[in-house]
């Protein structure tokens, strides 16, 4: 993975940008502060990692306008506003490298088209893919190896679907979307009703829609409605293994990280963040903006701009403190168990005054 | 995806039904009773939303028999004995028109099909699908593209496989299973031995049972045995991304809801319910009809009709009431505190006391 | 899936076993202590199961050497050094039989392979598969069906990739690896960066590099570096549905139990354990050694050899003091609620004993 700037293709890359120090080194790699050598290109993306600039070897760093600092010998500092959306700038400018555009878009000759699908003459068909009767898919869209899109599945433009999604049938798709692989939309949702001792399975006949921007992680899955749609809102992004139950709502603009299990009928307002491996039961509100931590349950509506954790979650300040009392528990078990001694012995004491007294008396 | 019924045509697909008030309007949509408008059918399937009735606004809405009330203008109520499953019946019948029965079985012209594998001329395999050396495919099951079987594997009557759906070397399926896509059956089971300071691989050389009726969903895995069978038993339904370890059995119909772990050896008796993102540890026997809540951790045995949550699990009641006791945690310390500097000023006094009394005495 | 040996055949697999009694039934079957019938092998992997041994129906059993104990009629001991080994050299000569040696490697006809690919003659390829301009596939290396091979990427000698697997353009595979089916290498790292309330995709230009000797479970994910190298140690092995995120670094000899997610730039030093479903922050250190609890919740850097559970995590021992404790906090509110009344109490009585004595002085 071969990339090479000097420093001056650097920064030409970025508006408004001001360069301290000089380099010969011609940048060959992209690495941490920590790790990065002569050669490498480094940046300082967040501030709690300043002191890290100090002994970077990195021959061009990048830093936010406000960093005070000079560059080593043969060092560049690369000031710009936001040091990583620049330095995305620069990956922006190696995936070209790496991934050329294609010459020209192109149907697989092995891809299996039904005669009804309407594929846009700009979209990229991978090897073994397979779109059924009636889908549609727009223009620029680009549909890697081994794909399944289902019947009557629509799909929007400049979308990106990688090897193995599966798309089942009914499905709608808007623009720009991205799927890594091995994803699954629209598979039945989880519904049974027990008749007899046994489950009767309920017939899911609902669809998945998926927004505009959307991005999603591999190996996730997106059930469909039982009836009605599953949706998933304008730029909402969700990372790998994310399970979304039917008949969920998801807002715009949402975060939802590895392994997040969100169960049946629940919505999530827009900018709702969910840490990994967080698990939501079944037809709950989360209200806008709330923040869910990592691995905790939820079991109740929130507030918009709720901030919560654990299992059941509660208020994120409270539940740290009460974690952090948990701890102590071994200490409170033996406070109250000498308070019981000292009561004990007091009494015992108290009733010794008391029949002092009583023969005093 | 559009449907349509009159009244009449809802009305003739549940037996004994009782019609309360009229509508002109055809039945286009099906809804929640919150979100229903005019041209969808509603239904209370569940007691406790029954007051979401008198301000719905559905066309039609299915009622439990004993529901009390009268229909708004231009609204009809059906009466049914169980309005969910009549609800199911609409589906059922909606399902019918979105997937129509296919004309005749067929065998796509992509499919790899070894020489020696025997595929019932009542099946439908899809494009891409690999069937390998002396596999059976039985009456009248439907295997959807991309799907791999392996060798020797025997699948029964009745199957639906979904996209991408592996099943590995020898495992044995039985009747009317219905697999979700990118499901993996007989990956080998997770068994190591440390020799030297390396894991040695111990080889997994048994295989997976699924009995009739079982429904697996989207991306779970299921290990193939150590030696002998992991075994899934009849009518048991499985949610996605859940994970059954090598030599596990499961009993028959029971629920395991997404992202569950079981891990391997262990046994679930009939009837038992994990709730979502639980984890089980290995060579444990959960008894027949217990029930595990979301995200708990179960590291022992339990007994029928256990009720348990938490991890480690412990009793529902009891663990929902140390979780509330926990949040309290914060008062709890400061009355101990309390009780401790009343106790310091308890015993200065009585310390008083005493002097005061050698005094007096 | 049929296996037969007779006692002779079977003591030839083990160097220096001794045998004790004898059978005539041939070997048909491995199983348990608790489940062997006549015709199955069985074994004492774990001396807790040593009271099993009494009880066991299996023609033949393998035992430590040191196990103490006679055979009963129609039934053979054989002891050996380690029988959890000898086991599984039973198991490595099953999976001869199971899964014959191929007469020669071979390269499916449907399968994709691009003009600039090197495939090693010694390779054998997979119906469906499809392998990308400039890939690399070395000696010996075995890929199943419907395998996605990215442009650029490099696979090592004698790696075994099961079906449905992706690794994604430019990641590096050493030697040995083994890959179960569906799992995902290489996809996006989750990264975005909030403008103007909308997230912007961070591109992910790193790659994914697996070293010698790793395996990892079925429908697993591990994902490309932001830039730079997600990196899996030598001899490590990941489980089922486990998240490796974006430039992790997972040392060598790692155990990852199912389900476990690891986020962003964490490192694991070598020999770690990660419990099932254990999540990781992102940024960590988690030190050599360290074993990390099922369900554990990890935010914060590990030492060596730490031995922590539950979410936070902390130290194994004080955890589970802590959970016990905490299932007794009805009986702690109880006692500070007694004692609070006792004090109240004492407080009254000793008034009272003060206004005596105040009367009585």
């Amino acid at each position: 993975m071969q990339i090479r700037y000097s420093l001056t293709e650097l920064v030409s890359l970025f508006e408004g940008a001001s360069v301290a120090g000089h380099t010969d080194s011609p940048v060959t790699g992209i690495a941490t502060l920590k790790t990065a050598q002569a050669g490498d290109l480094s940046f300082l993306g967040n501030k709690k990692y300043k002191s890290d600039v100090l002994n970077c070897s990195a021959s061009v760093i990048l830093l936010p306008n406000d960093y005070v600092g000079e560059p080593k010998e043969n060092q560049a500092f690369i000031r710009v506003s936001n040091s990583s959306l620049a330095l995305a700038e620069v990956c922006r400018n190696v995936q070209k490298t790496l991934w050329p555009a294609l010459s020209q878009p192109s149907i697989h000759a092995t891809a299996v088209i039904h005669p009804t699908a309407v594929v846009h003459p700009t979209c990229t068909i991978g090897a073994f893919t397979v779109i059924e009767e009636g889908a549609v898919i727009s223009a620029n869209t680009v549909i890697a190896t081994s794909v399944h899109i289902g019947r009557h599945v629509q799909i929007g433009e400049h979308c990106s679907f990688m090897p193995k999604v599966t798309i089942m049938d009914y499905c709608v798709l808007g623009n720009r979307i991205i799927i890594q692989p091995g994803v699954v939309i629209g598979a039945d949702g989880f519904g049974y009703e027990m008749v007899n001792g046994a489950y009767l399975k309920l017939p899911q006949v609902g669809n998945v829609i998926i927004e505009d921007d959307v991005e999603i992680g591999a190996n996730s899955t997106i059930d469909r409605a039982r009836f009605g749609s599953t949706r998933i809102g304008k730029g909402t992004k969700i990372d790998n293994l994310v399970q979304i139950a039917h008949n969920c709502t998801v807002g715009a603009h949402c975060i939802v990280v590895a392994q997040v299990g969100v169960s049946g009928s629940t919505t999530l307002e827009d900018y709702v963040v969910l840490g990994g491996q967080a698990g939501l039961a079944g037809h709950l509100t989360i209200g806008k903006g709330s923040q869910v931590g990592a691995q905790s349950g939820i079991n109740c509506d929130l507030a918009p701009k709720s901030y919560v954790r654990g299992t059941p979650a509660y208020p994120f300040v409270q539940a740290q403190k009460v974690e952090i009392l948990s701890r102590r528990l071994p200490e409170l078990f033996k406070r109250v168990s000498s308070i019981e001694d000292s009561l004990k012995h007091t009494h015992n004491e108290s009733s010794t005054i008391i029949k002092d007294q009583d023969v005093s008396l």
